[in-house]
């Protein structure tokens, strides 16, 4: 009896659809983790990686797990922990949802005297909050921030960002799990040290594996260490060997279908380029987003710093959260995402991101959103969903 | 242009072959990690491992990672950091080969401190070694040890063992990564508290998840822990939030296609049966042996605790490791493995485990090494591999 598995139209936070080729170059044969034609692969990944990160970094790699196996690998390696014999150097926070909150649990399971600053669950930080709390709390030797909050739909500007962070003498680490691929990520320009993301949302691949880019300045602070990382699993200088130079050596075992679709969707991402796969996300989010605008859903992000492929948004007053995305997901195959944290139960999440970001996925989601509302006696007219959002592709046709 | 993969045979001590139906089960749709569909997966491969581990724990779940990430997991979540307001509670990690070795790592970047026990790589443990070290050693809050060492491979006798480290006040963790599914691994029967594995060797599916059970005695423990397990990836009550439980939440995504290609492999485990599967690998197993014998391999594993389904063997003199087996590689399009550690160089690891147990891998296999060492001027006769390992079969009809 083959598994079963309906295919679902994945509208969510991620994953988010692949392509059939993607699913497609899993069924070339494993290889082994040393292979020279993996080792060929590995090394194809890692040059794609770097063009989408836009950087020189030499370690480009994947983490052997999730888009949080790429969080805790950043974070691990370059923390300082807690002493009690010198003075405490510290780790800041920027705390702006559910992902940076994350962050902050993962730096204190590590040890680090963790700083948490935060804003509203919505807003974005401006280089001068972080001015202030460096120039505040002292010591302050690694900084963390989220480019694009997936609970909360907020794009971080990072222009400015890195020169108060490297004046301070700390480090900048920048989750782009969201963002990778779908807007620009720019880690050579914005002076970030270490970017991790994930395979399942704008890179389309199947979920399981964490693109991880580290400066050369961040590399340099690692072998510094005194103690060595905290995980063999996702130490930087293991992770080194497996990755890069010319003979590798041993670290983990790798899960060779899932490089493959990563590899294909990699591809894919090239064939297409970056500037229209970005202006892609940008258009299909926005219709998106005028869809639902016209339903009585409001935006979680402030607007003008939204993530143009994720949105979050407050469910309109009467609609019940579980019983609408039940009735989308049973009567339309359709996944879409709950509200994380403070908004669990009262916002969704959606996405068009990836092979998502298309006008027969957009359109089909709001017909459908518009038919549960509607059986369930959330007063909008037919047809408004739709019209508001092929209004917004007529005013954007690029 | 498709992903270049040539079609390798995987001999080596893995990743193993998968079936096609292992690899077709991974082209079903991707569901996202909350899904009802991928729950209902998910229980399904809980239930599988619980049968394969021989144990009614209800935490038996999946680590998001390869093996080594049920390393990682099973040891952080039960040690004891090192303190120095409290007299230290120590972790005893015996010692016999590469993986180990790498938990006497594991366990002290961690923080533990850490009494290895050494063996010869070759050897395994008596149950009064590991008496005397408790004794000795005093305050041993965890014990670990590798049930099939895939860098020598010996079989390590698991009964007796529990009881004395239960009377000690400690607990039992066993790596199983090399075993479960190809030898009896009884959990509950041996009283393990921890054990893991990884999908990529006996159970003969890709390599990228790590099955993880714990016994009530370690969930208690990790329950009681006064700091948090210092990873949130690897920690075992995020794991059974999303595991266990009527109403799941998030902890990471999760690599569906790999989902769907383990549980497809479990069901072929369990189609088989457990006693049909383990006298298969000791089948082919011992006729490999043999084979490789007749060509002059000396093992490194004591032949009364002998993984039966991974050879470990110093190669014959005057024979080069790497011109040999890139030979293998090249000419037979198979993957034979090299020694790890004092083996590096001298000796291979040939597996004949999940669907490489099979007379049609086995014997092809024998031929390939014969033909490269001939055409390596190492002296064998023509034809005798194969005949060793024919005359195994005759002998060995079960």
């Amino acid at each position: 009896m083959p598994i079963h598995t309906p295919p679902r139209i994945l509208m969510g936070p991620g994953p988010s659809p692949v392509s059939p080729q993607v699913i497609q170059a899993m069924s070339a044969p494993v290889l082994g983790h040393l292979d020279p034609d993996f080792v060929s692969i590995m090394d194809e990944i890692q040059s794609h990686l770097r063009k989408i990160f836009q950087t020189e970094n030499e370690f480009t790699v994947l983490v052997a797990g999730t888009g949080m196996s790429g969080m805790e690998a950043a974070i691990v390696n370059l923390l300082d922990r807690k002493s009690i014999i010198e003075e405490n150097t510290r780790t800041l926070v920027c705390v702006n949802g559910y992902f940076s909150g994350r962050m902050v649990d993962i730096a204190r399971r590590a040890g680090a005297d963790v700083i948490a600053i935060e804003k509203p669950w919505g807003s974005a930080f401006a280089p001068d909050d972080i001015a202030k709390a460096l120039e505040h709390y002292k010591n302050i030797s690694v900084v963390t921030i989220v480019h694009a909050e997936t609970s909360t739909g907020v794009l971080q500007p990072m222009e400015g960002i890195a020169k108060i962070v490297h004046d301070a003498g700390a480090l900048l680490v920048m989750d782009c799990v969201l963002s990778l691929g779908g807007v620009e990520v720019a880690v050579d320009k914005w002076g970030v040290d270490a970017a991790y993301s994930g395979s399942q949302k704008c890179l389309a691949s199947p979920p399981g594996l964490a693109p991880l880019t580290l400066s050369a300045r961040a590399m340099e602070k690692i072998r510094r260490r005194k103690a060595p990382v905290q995980s063999s699993y996702f130490d930087a200088l293991e992770l080194e060997k497996f990755w890069l130079g010319t003979k590798r050596s041993y670290h983990t075992a790798a899960a060779a279908p899932l490089y493959y679709a990563l590899l294909e969707g990699l591809r894919r991402v090239h064939d297409e380029g970056l500037p229209a796969r970005f202006a892609r996300h940008r258009r299909h989010g926005g219709a998106m987003r005028a869809g639902l605008e016209s339903l009585g859903f409001r935006f979680i992000a402030e607007s003008n710093n939204a993530v143009p492929h994720l949105i979050a948004a407050l469910l309109p007053v009467g609609a019940n959260d579980f019983i609408l995305r039940n009735d989308i997901l049973k009567d339309f195959n359709t996944e879409v995402g709950g509200g994380l944290g403070e908004f669990s139960g009262k916002a969704w999440r959606i996405g068009a991101m990836g092979e998502g970001a298309d006008r027969d996925r957009v359109l089909p989601l709001l017909d459908a959103i518009e038919t549960v509302f509607i059986e369930n006696n959330i007063a909008v007219a037919p047809g408004q969903a739709r019209s508001a959002a092929e209004q917004f592709y007529e005013q954007h046709k690029d």
